[in-house]
């Protein structure tokens, strides 16, 4: 038999293996660790290594792209050596973040030939003004706009009364140079005049950031970009809990604490502090002070925008489910009370309804699926899902009333995706022993969300649970027991978990699970069906959202949670929501776009609709009553 | 010699008297008292009658105009019996009246035809929205713009937070049956979108009023027009001084405290103060609230501006003696502290200059000669001196900096027109022993600025002063005497006034009053040469300013004060301030005709101007070194 050498770049020296060798067992021999969390079926992925000279015979290659197989990633417990290779073993948290964050666009680039002068309705301008004379004793303000006129071309320029008591002191002090900051347009009203928002004396240095901030304010999490919006430049990302959560995990109880005595505002200057601690944090680190940002662009779903903004948020929550307000005016962060320079403008993104909210106007921006020749179906699966289906023709929304079962919420040992959480599962098919991976690498909690995707797909898979959800009691396997809440499957060991409980999965937890999914597969069919596009013609499924960052697609698919389509059609964009606002914060042609994109988007109201009902039932199973509609999951049983 | 029959109205009978008997001495027949405050010398107008049958011989008309004289009236002092004759007697109190307030414009009438609908930009509809079902889930707000739009023609409407934030309630209070309050335009953004400013369910019956407030803040005396924005109605005028009087009785001083630690707030709680109060006290009296009261136009001189808003203003009292804003922009109450709606509209009037502000445009439209095809000369005489002079054609306007001497400050008894001030004063041509005339009716404390004027021209007539203004001290008169301040002329001895001194004037008050005068007078042929009018060929003399209110134009003439010219071409317009701002409060017409008026008018700044210091010289005299610009003071003279 053909010997080959071998060489791992972690290895000491080069081995010499027989044709046929699995690379697993080459690593073995060179004393390299590789590791094997579903113990070497092909299911994990996280064994990929990357063949750099010659080549290996790739047994499988799921979870991995056609792009990742060309670049030469291989399974290493899937393939095997028939040739003299040299093969890098990455870093385990290399991989680990190119699984899951590195399919998302976590670097921020700026648009292509961005230029504030085109995109940017901040204007910072440095003015020179005519001294005035006994000759000429025209006022501070007129000469000002004089100035602002001759010297930048703002043919009209408005200000306040804040100012009007500032400038006098100012151009005096800067022996009549000064720097104006200025805003030149605001979406709501393009013929109004520019607004002068605050001056200094002498000239501001032209490299000197100009701050904005682009805020997604999600139900769990709010997350923060400090913006230079002369470069385009991102500065700073943060992110946070909402502290709402501690009022409530979802916004329907979110709502119902607001309506009451006070809540509202309670609610108010809960994700007031959060977002002004993020800014103390990212001011921090950009080197900035929150009174210097000079605009604010919002995202978030319409119920934590009425809450940001005080605004009853009761009639989105009570039939027929309306807001109060969809396109928020432009306002000044000193009227709405963020703590950024006080005339800071403060552009609140619109929504399409109670539940499709800015934050998918948005997502619908950064995915650029309004602009698409392509079918693209968008889902940003958060605390809430929301779907949109379309093209540059034509755009459909909807929500998906899917709970916070993703999340966490409503089943036993669910917890979100924080240290200590459950996010992937294997379970070994004769053994139904399971092997884990948490966060942080530390005993385990309980289970998040894509812990629970996992989860459910592996039982469903290995037989645990059957196609209607219901854990096989005579498994043999001491991990399937009767418990407090009915049949339930142990996942860890009481010693083996931080608190020292076992951590299971219930029969009911498994049923809210179904619910969950089915509620958002539903969502897709309805969608689909509406505009008469078959779900598996799309050419493109975006992924954005907290939860999509982290979501395990092939699991998701396996469940019947995303549509069975070829893995190459999926892409995760991360959170898309503060993207989108991003995009509107530098550039106010994206601006009037999302405001496009809202108008145009068609809302479809589920709660209205039979045939959601139907679609829903149909999809109560794993995958679905019709496996025609999981093509790929029905071969995998097969094997 | 013939007899003739003579009836008083309020004697019991006729009586019988011969041709050539003086109505006085007819009238002491009948035991009818008719007061003679200046002795019978027919120079006070104090002793006129009205002849209603037969008619009298008018030895003298001084003081009556042609149209009194045709409607009968006759000096009672100066007029002989020449045929039977009845004759009425009007209560003192009402020819009091007529020689001063009567000739002011005391009612206001509301502009012929006037129209809110074509006028107002505050609109008040009814709107019945459609309501939201499941079929239409469009938000309350654009429900709102919808039902705007389509049942009153607004085709862009914007709001506040704090609208937003109170609809969702109303509208279903309502049931979708509303009221609502707009500003449908402001003179500084025309093409800007409508404002919902607010809003209450049902609908508010159409003759409830809707309540705008006109504003003078003058520098001794605010003044407040409560008004019924639907029919254009005032409902209550008040007036008070204001209170920061306490720190300064002339602008310049109040700058001057205003520039100190803490003085700007000070100024301006002051005069926000004064405002509330008379707002509070307006409301009383026309059963409205404060709260209520939507709009507001507020007119006065820079300075007063300046620190009603809290903008520095010491620039205005510095070469080159700038403002800091001539045309303020329109704000809401709330941004500036007054205490009417929170989302009331603020107007605050423009202004042309440091010396020449909102309260002169105000006034120029308020007299109506920017479109007079007359040359008109506009003179407010307040705490400044303000004039203009002009047609449709051109405006030229210039400030005196005459100081308060006429408010009574700087002249050792002045006083304010209150209470206990001499306002008029006539001496005896033999004797030198003045009567007067004291406002209340009381033991006088001082003279006011009327009483200055009056009793200048009256030492001046005879002969107590020279031209110069010195006291002549060779007079035969106790009253005539040196004193701690010079020579002095005693008004009135120690057992005749209040506090128990003599009231005297004296040569240093005699030459304060002198340049004062000689300042406005001064001004007037600045005005005049700058463009080429003769003085004399001026058609009309308006006056307007608390001042002007109270002048006796005839004496004003006899010292040089007002030029020369028939009586008939001076007219006293009262405040007109406030009736400019109530003009631009009903119709935003004429809001931009005052926007025009200041841009109109060409400042003449005069302290950079030769040709002033020479006429102010020239006017250092009584009435003047030229006496050609005086023939009717010098007719009287050699009479």
């Amino acid at each position: 038999m053909a010997q080959h050498t071998v060489k791992f770049d972690i290895a000491e020296e080069p081995i010499q293996v027989p044709t046929g060798t699995l690379v697993t067992e080459a690593a073995a021999q060179s004393s390299v660790e590789i590791n094997q969390p579903c113990g070497g079926q092909g299911r994990c992925g996280r064994c990929a290594v990357k063949v750099t000279d010659g080549d290996v015979r790739r047994r499988s290659t799921l979870r991995l792209s056609t792009e990742d197989v060309a670049k030469g990633y291989a399974l290493a417990c899937q393939s095997v050596i028939e040739s003299d290779s040299e093969i890098i073993v990455p870093p385990q948290e290399k991989i680990e973040r190119r699984l899951t964050t590195d399919r998302t666009a976590a670097e921020v680039v700026v648009p292509e030939g961005y230029d504030p002068q085109q995109s940017q309705t901040i204007r910072r301008l440095h003015l020179n003004l005519m001294p005035p004379s006994m000759d000429d004793q025209t006022d501070d303000w007129s000469r000002l706009q004089t100035a602002a006129r001759k010297q930048a071309g703002v043919t009209d320029l408005k200000t306040s009364l804040e100012m009007l008591r500032k400038i006098g002191g100012v151009v005096r002090e800067g022996e009549w140079k000064v720097t104006a900051v200025l805003n030149a347009k605001t979406w709501d009203c393009p013929d109004c005049p520019a607004e002068l928002l605050d001056i200094y004396p002498g000239h501001i240095p032209a490299a000197t950031p100009l701050w904005g901030v682009a805020i997604d304010i999600g139900t769990t999490t709010v997350s923060l970009w400090l913006t230079d919006l002369l470069s385009g430049q991102v500065r700073a990302q943060v992110a946070e809990y909402n502290q709402q959560i501690s009022r409530g995990e979802d916004v329907i109880s979110r709502i119902i604490f607001a309506s009451k005595d006070g809540g509202d505002e309670k609610m108010r200057g809960m994700v007031m502090g959060t977002i002004n601690e993020l800014l103390e944090r990212a001011c921090k680190r950009a080197k900035a002070k929150p009174g210097e940002i000079i605009k604010a662009t919002i995202s978030g779903n319409s119920t934590m925008m009425h809450l940001l903004l005080g605004i009853p948020a009761s009639s989105i929550r009570l039939t027929p489910f309306v807001t109060v307000v969809n396109h928020i005016p432009s306002m000044f962060a000193q009227d709405m009370g963020l703590d950024i320079h006080p005339r800071g403008i403060v552009d609140c993104l619109p929504g399409v309804a109670s539940y499709v909210g800015a934050d998918i106007s948005a997502g619908v921006l950064a995915s650029g699926m309004d602009y698409s020749q392509e079918v693209i179906l968008f889902m940003d699966v958060g605390t809430n899902g929301e779907i949109v289906l379309g093209s540059s023709d034509w755009l459909v929304t909807c929500a998906c009333s899917a709970g916070p079962a993703f999340e966490g919420a409503g089943v036993l040992h669910g917890m979100r995706a924080t240290k200590g959480a459950i996010e992937e599962v294997w379970i070994n098919d004769e053994t139904y022993d399971p092997s884990s991976r948490v966060i942080g690498g530390v005993k385990p909690r309980g289970l998040c969300g894509s812990g629970l995707i996992s989860l459910l797909a592996e039982m469903f898979l290995t037989g645990v649970v059957d196609k209607r959800g219901s854990i096989n009691t005579k498994l043999a396997s001491p991990r399937v027991r009767e418990g407090d809440h009915g049949s339930e499957y142990v996942i860890a060991w009481a010693n083996e978990t931080k608190h020292g409980e076992d951590i299971v999965i219930t029969n009911v937890d498994v049923d809210n699970l179904l619910r969950a999914k089915a509620a958002i597969y539903a969502g897709f069919k309805v969608l689909a069906e509406s505009v008469g596009v078959p779900l598996e013609t799309v050419d493109q499924v975006l992924i954005g959202g907290s939860f999509g960052k982290y979501i395990n697609v092939e699991k998701a698919v396996e469940i019947g949670l995303l549509p069975d389509v070829d893995w190459d059609r999926f892409q995760f964009l991360g959170n898309t929501s503060v993207r989108g606002a991003y995009l509107a914060l530098i550039d106010h042609n994206l601006r009037r776009r999302i405001s496009e994109i809202a108008a145009r988007m068609t809302y479809i109201e589920l709660s209205a609709d039979n045939t959601f009902y139907d679609a829903f039932m149909s999809a109560l199973f794993l995958p679905h009553t019709d496996m025609n509609l999981f093509p790929s999951v029905a071969a995998a049983m097969e094997k």
